[in-house]
């Protein structure tokens, strides 16, 4: 602990929390989704909490941390569900939330610190009439530094694909961890570098995104007595290119009534449903779409009345990661998947899937494009029983050629495509040359020898000694 | 001309015009880019034009015109190519250029008056951010609602599909053709009564259409050795969910350099080209994927200096339609086909077709969605020789599963798809009972009993009778 003195001394002027139960809470994210990994990191912890106000203090914390040999993990708000931002190795927990500032907002653009929560920059944008293209369902929560580089998609994903297509993070400002940290403007396909890599080889900054017109958009619940006929009328209007939507989900019964409880008056039981959000303008065609279809509304909030709105949360909040945590609210035993089904077999494969596994998965799809076309990526819920079985129910999964992404471990590799990032790997060489950032959320940097066709988990030594 | 003489007198207030010359020329469209349609059609000429000011003025016509038995076809612009909006059986041009006021500008749609230009309606729209999702390449002459009585898609096609897909219109006013003419709206399944009737069955007298945020598209042109590399790069970068275009062509040497004289600077003799409009917050991350791929920018708008750009046409003025005008003023024995290459095998269907024909169709691509997927139809040049050799070779095509949209026919299912619009013709029975609405138009009321297997073409008695 004397390195963490006389950091603290180093680190003068800059905000620091050492509150154990501060800094403890300060070190987890929504890891606990998983019963997995909920065992293996319920005790991370970092040692101290910095907070730098500009880039100038966070070059200033790099420099000591490492001249000081000690670990520094990235914080945006901890909305992320893999323990992404969960110091393995102690040390700083570098919280980015106190650089909020939305600098820039421009036709088209928006240039902010990587601190700004979602709701807030779209709070301003919207004075120009444009909005963040991409979101997550923590959107009034989660940073935009955070959901780059511990996110995927989402919210909007329907229409623009994922973070990692080319064109949906326009600039990312990083400084590097080394004796001297450089600070680094990325473009193009220098953006993979550090996209989606947990703040493992760099510290972000700044962050340019896209913006999309704004719209009002409008909450609409379709209920269905089965859920195929849910998946395929989600299915049909995802295809339908004259009609703008910002999200279409499918859940099937009885996730929506049991688990979204304010929602709950509106629904039965025996409902699978279609959840959306619909740009007002296209309410009128879509409705009629859904007269042809037999597709019955169940709740839409533009003629929902302000009594029935009350207490209601925004249609985004039961989708993509909100589905499972509603469920967990209820039934603390449950977890989830992470599935693609691709084009342009994905219905086949929903209803494969869900004739294999009935009620023990219940199905979460949330439609997107994906390489030009409309696939979906599913988050259905699994009523867990064991660790053996979730692994189980993980390989039929891959065996009918519906690929997971696994959230039930903390690497970016086991987590993602489990292969080595040959570019973020050469890219932490250089911007982290002694391990420091994010320690052991990188497999190919820990351990360059593992296995990915092994069985065996990937444990950090580090992590291990401490669980030990 | 009795009946004539006592309409004028009946339309006393209206303006009018019977000067011959100018009935002539306002009885015309671009059928001349068709051999066929040019010697069919270059003969036909209404009475008289008639000018209404506002719907009550179209209400009067078309009463008068129903009570003496004269046909009524009306007109925008005259920017069609499958002779549309184009008398055959003489009587009223029904000239709608006058009521073009632009209603009202809500976000997210426009209200506007069937004769108003569409860049006309976008100066209005853009004072908020906005723009039409899609235009025709006249976009600079084309009225709105000859867009959508007789067009299909066009620039903007890439993003939201045709007109025909549901959302793209959102309600149109019409008036009938009866006794007492009735003015009717409509909006979901029945705006397809009227869409794409060439005003068989109605009068347009108001639009609502929606719209999109509103960019500074940077106009690219991308030069490429070969026509197929073009291809397989405007499909590639079509399939990039994060970059927004408004437009994705390919155009195959000689053409460009040949008929594109104001950029024949910018050109080698031997390029195919991608002609591309490109959101400028899309340029960084377009150019880095065309780096990648190794495709030479042979002209892009954002960097051209004043003295480069003099002159030039924007971008959209090279592509759909126009390409055929640029090539019809350098060679005017050239003439076109609207093909149809299906999704998933579009590429290798342009392949096989260029393999099979060469330089006597260099192809033309206009990358499109459709019912959810990128696709892409085609507009390639035709070196007409005879209509023997055109036939065959629009057999070719369809034999090889690309359908041909012919715009060598005036009728809307030769032009269209081929069989009997049921939603029309009962639409046609009730708004036009007299059959005075652009006759000749529909085959299914002309005609019930013709049959669409054989090979003759549908020739409207009246026209046949004039033209002998």
């Amino acid at each position: 602990m004397s390195d963490i003195a006389a950091l603290k001394a180093a680190l003068n002027g800059i905000r620091i929390e050492d509150n154990p139960a501060i800094v403890k809470q300060k070190s987890r994210d929504f890891f606990w989704y998983s019963p997995v990994l909920k065992r293996e990191l319920d005790h991370v912890s970092g040692d101290l909490v910095v907070s730098p106000a500009n880039e100038a203090e966070v070059i200033r914390v790099l420099k000591a941390c490492y001249a000081a040999g000690v670990p520094v993990t990235p914080r945006g708000s901890g909305t992320g569900n893999y323990g992404q931002a969960m110091p393995l190795s102690g040390g700083v927990v570098l919280s980015l939330a106190e650089m909020n500032a939305v600098k820039a907002v421009e036709r088209g653009r928006v240039v902010a610190e990587p601190g700004a929560v979602l709701a807030h920059i779209d709070r301003e944008t919207r004075k120009s009439g444009q909005e963040l293209r991409l979101h997550p369902s923590t959107y009034n929560t989660a940073s935009l530094a955070g959901f780059v580089a511990g996110g995927s998609g989402g919210i909007g994903s329907i229409n623009w694909g994922g973070l990692r297509d080319v064109g949906n993070v326009l600039r990312l400002k990083v400084v590097t961890m080394e004796e001297e940290p450089r600070v680094l403007e990325l473009t193009g396909w220098d953006l993979h570098k550090v996209m989606h890599a947990y703040g493992t080889n760099g510290i972000v900054t700044e962050v340019e995104v896209p913006l999309d017109a704004a719209y009002d958009w409008v909450d609409v619940i379709v209920g269905f007595d089965d859920y195929l006929g849910a998946v395929r009328f989600a299915n049909l209007i995802a295809n339908q290119d004259g009609l703008l939507f910002k999200e279409i989900a499918a859940v099937a019964a009885p996730v929506p009534h049991d688990y979204f409880l304010r929602h709950q008056k509106f629904l039965n039981k025996t409902d699978s449903v279609v959840l959306l959000m619909v740009a007002p303008h296209a309410m009128d065609p879509f409705l009629a779409l859904a007269r042809r279809e037999k597709a019955e509304i169940r709740f839409r909030s533009d003629t929902a009345t302000e009594a029935e709105k009350k207490g209601l949360p925004p249609v985004f909040e039961l989708t993509w990661n909100h589905t499972t945590l509603r469920g967990l609210r209820v039934d603390p035993t449950i977890t989830y998947l992470q599935v693609l089904y691709p084009f342009p077999t994905h219905v086949e494969s929903v209803a494969r899937m869900t004739g294999i596994f009935g009620d023990e998965v219940p199905g979460h799809l949330e439609f997107i494009r994906f390489d030009g076309n409309v696939a979906c990526t599913g988050l259905p819920i699994v009523r867990y029983t064991t660790d053996q079985r979730l692994d189980e129910i993980m390989t039929i999964h891959e065996d009918n050629g519906c690929p997971i992404f696994n959230p039930h471990r903390y690497t970016l590799e086991e987590g993602g495509m489990k292969r080595t990032d040959e570019v973020q790997l050469a890219f932490k060489r250089e911007a982290d040359p002694r391990g420091l950032l994010n320690p052991g959320k990188m497999v190919a940097w820990e351990n360059p020898d593992f296995d990915w066709k092994s069985e065996k988990v990937f444990l950090f030594p580090g992590l291990r000694t401490a669980a030990e």
